[in-house]
């Protein structure tokens, strides 16, 4: 038996290189036309875009693994019958670095200190030692957040949609919000999500707190963030809309720093979205079904 | 018996209004005369200058208490008969925190964002997961450091003066500079330290990699970090000379986030040097020596 695999560019087969005769290996990169003959197993992109999802042929693709961890309107295009994957334990540690990042860069100022080049302007910083720092969201991200927060002599919040043994439910986090110092916010984004970071929201934070975006744009609402920003602090790796705009205000308010959604894209993504390959290719040879499945046939 | 004590400012005075009643506080600053009568413990302002402490009356004064870890320049001007502490326990965690802010801004490329502000410019950033990250000097410092990376999946490479169990020798130092991809330097200054960041130890990282420096500006060869910046980062919360004019070169080199001397100045401060003042009234009242005494009289 041979597995068929394509793999979305030319590098991912010199990475796979070592893979068994049992494998047959070859590029698509599913904007192109679909390989004749059957394809067991579709690698895609890494993007955050859905082009040519909707014009896989399902006759002859078994399971489609995306490279991310959200799939935000896959499930609305792709054809029946093919299984989706997403991409588990890729990005997570890597997006909860960089909330990381965002958050101590805010609070010790470095975003202000690296556009102020030139001046030797010295300013008392927020620690995050000694504060309570609120993890909104305990998924997969908020897990590696708190993993990398533990040494930092901070006190964590964990909220989540329900009530849990240490876990707030979110039924709690208006009572919880003008207690804390930081928020990072890792919650998925859906109908309950959608505009979370509201004026409300914003506004029950004290003075000087900073709220951390490494969730989805629309999880904040951004008009309100503009309104609220200079009292509080934004640091985010997402927006709404995204790309932000060069004339949108958000660029420009006080006290926001903004990366342009590079949560995953880090070094840590290539050895981890490898070894999920791998680990698909060997449930699908040894007839075990993929890991992962978001969307089923 | 009472214990007098001088406190810098008014702010003090609140702070430790709750003392009890063997304790007399009053308020100097180093730079106006000496109040009359004995001084017992003589709490300095916060500042790296030793203003004032030359002209101090050593017949009338038992302990100066610097809110600083480092003393350079104190024992050259200390008048005889005073015993000099350091504030051990008071800045290593903040300037930790500091230092690791510097490093995940630095790696994942959060100053060049800042300062691009209005594009959108996605670039791969390094993770400090799967990274072999050297903590040089093995100090307060260090040790709060590796307390604070423990969680971000690097691997941590141990130098300190003498090797020891676990922490490599200074005199390993350039065969494992080649093998790390980054550096966090928080040496104490000395004549074995100076110009320790030089030509020869830049040139022997590998591209890419991130030199994080919270040690002092002497420690690096600032001329040696001009022309190998760009090809390796330098993230650095003190510089020689100090403070930078502003049309020094170190400022507009790419590749290079400055913070102007703040690893001490945050919230973190102020609850830990009260704790270590009313812990050395404690000491006095009950007839011990204080702790951290780094100038004997």
């Amino acid at each position: 038996m041979t597995l068929r695999v394509t793999v979305p560019d030319n590098r991912w087969l010199e990475r796979l290189a070592d893979l068994d005769d049992r494998v047959a290996l070859e590029v698509w990169n599913l904007t192109d036309a679909q390989p004749r003959g059957r394809i067991d197993l579709a690698v895609s992109p890494y993007r955050n875009s859905t082009d040519g999802i909707d014009r896989m042929d399902a006759s002859r693709l078994g399971v489609l693994q995306l490279q991310t961890l959200g799939y935000d309107g896959v499930a609305d295009i792709l054809p029946a019958g093919i299984t989706c994957c997403n991409a588990v334990g890729v990005h997570e540690g890597s997006t909860a670095e960089l909330a990381v990042a965002l958050l101590l860069a805010s609070a010790r100022g470095l975003d202000v200190y690296a556009r102020e080049r030139g001046q030797w302007n010295r300013r008392w910083g927020t620690s995050v030692a000694d504060r309570r720092i609120m993890l909104l969201g305990y998924g997969g991200i908020g897990v590696e957040v708190e993993k990398r927060l533990e040494g930092f002599e901070a006190e964590l919040v964990r909220v989540a949609g329900h009530h849990r043994e240490d876990v707030h439910g979110s039924d709690e986090l208006v009572d919880l919000l003008p207690t804390v110092d930081a928020v990072v916010v890792a919650v998925p984004l859906s109908e309950s999500t959608v505009g979370l970071i509201d004026d409300a929201f914003l506004g029950a934070l004290p003075d000087g707190a900073v709220v951390v975006n490494v969730s989805r744009g629309k999880v904040a609402d951004t008009d309100a963030v503009v309104r609220q920003a200079g009292r509080i602090r934004y640091a985010t790796d997402v927006t709404d809309p995204e790309p932000l705009p060069a004339d949108h205000a958000l660029w420009e308010v006080p006290g926001v720093l903004i990366s342009p959604h590079v949560g995953g894209m880090s070094t840590a993504m290539q050895p981890r979205i490898d070894a999920v390959v791998r680990r698909q290719i060997t449930n699908l040879l040894e007839g075990r079904g993929p890991d992962s499945v978001v969307i089923s046939p």
